[in-house]
């Protein structure tokens, strides 16, 4: 048990929330990883959302409300640290929620969508198609969601999947803690924050922006701005840090 | 099976190796969190070995073959990625290797020795007795192997440890890919550099260095100045990294 004082206690937390999920098959072992170096530039960005992540926050916000069809892609961290957070977003922005997962067995497509739905996320079903221009099985999706959706959200995304549904013509927001990640270079929009601060970001800017706001934050600066004012937070924070 | 062409090969293997050891109890599942954490820090000097930390591996040489009893201190990850490194640098330092665990138990302790012992390292066995300043099962070690030790090399080190180790008056040589962590602060000397690159750094330093050499490097910089130079090498990194 954590004492909830300790000066580490949330990363600690999630760490401990993400390995009880890889003994459940729900997070894979890449997944713990991957969530190290999160944590890495997590601390070097401050463990804090920047001003311009907040930004990011609600450009993103405004995308999702404008979207013909917004869908939020979820895989095993996402759902592992941030289920409620999902249903929260869900009900903000009206997205659908499709389970999509870099390391695909249905068994763990059926787990994490069970963790989703227990937070109370609607979670989009049907049968996967192979219709992403990547190999088999990291093709697959759902023609009903990922398939027709114009804007994407995609938390901790793979740099590949991110790509191929760019060059598919879909509006892209990752988020993604590391701004010199092939994913946050190819994204339309990354929110460089970390995702369980990203996500109730959103959600507030979903409830607070009105169409007029959201038109201006559209026009707002492009991805290499945000990409850019992250690369000087760390550096500003690197500056700093042994003084 | 990953291609020896692809861009991230060395990384990727690193992972999957680490994965594969946790999947038999080798590396625990928070040793693969800590894993990506260096992941990040060594995507940010650049995956290679700094002139300032060359100038660490070359000290840590000197005070390794100046020490009366040398003392390397291993744990899972640390065998899982450089099993054959440590055996040369034990052949040319002539350390004592002990197996050491944060998360102890005599199983693991049993499978590391064993990976160790494939790899030609000679492994130093015996009763673990809580001789450490710290609480239980974390205070156990070695009476002839790092109670006993004046120089003690910690790959991969917690920071409290470590800085137990300090507070008994032992020189302590770190690898640490963090130079914020708190083990790299609290470390006699650390080297800041990824680990299957920094121990055969040091095995070559210790057959290159002659005694004279090794005396004038043992007055070299201290240990704030390698972290300080590591943080430069980030931040340089950093600001032309989205260029």
């Amino acid at each position: 048990m954590i004492p909830a004082d300790h000066p580490r206690y949330r990363s600690l937390v999630a760490r401990e929330r993400l390995a009880a999920c890889a003994r459940e098959g729900v997070v894979t072992l890449e997944g713990l990883t991957a969530h190290g170096r999160g944590e890495a530039f997590d601390y070097l960005i401050g463990e804090r959302t920047t001003e311009s992540a907040l930004l990011a926050e609600h450009i993103a916000a405004a995308m999702l409300l404008s979207a013909r069809l917004p869908v939020i892609s979820v895989n095993g961290n996402t759902a592992a640290l941030a289920a409620a957070a999902l249903a929260g977003l869900q009900g903000a922005s009206r997205a659908r929620v499709e389970v999509n997962l870099f390391h695909r067995t249905e068994e763990r497509v059926e787990k994490i969508t069970r963790i989703l739905e227990s937070a109370g996320v609607e979670v989009l079903k049907g049968r996967a198609e192979p219709l992403l221009p990547l190999s088999h099985p990291r093709a697959l999706c759902l023609r009903e969601g990922i398939f027709s959706a114009d804007t994407i959200l995609v938390p901790l995304e793979d740099g590949d999947r991110c790509a191929a549904l760019v060059a598919m013509g879909k509006r892209v927001i990752a988020i993604d803690l590391n701004p010199l990640s092939r994913t946050a270079r190819t994204a339309t929009l990354t929110v460089v924050d970390e995702l369980t601060r990203a996500l109730p970001g959103i959600t507030r800017a979903c409830r607070e922006i009105d169409p007029e706001e959201g038109e201006r934050l559209m026009k707002s600066p492009d991805n290499s701005y945000f990409l850019r004012a992250a690369m000087d937070e760390i550096r500003g924070h690197l500056e700093h840090a042994l003084d």
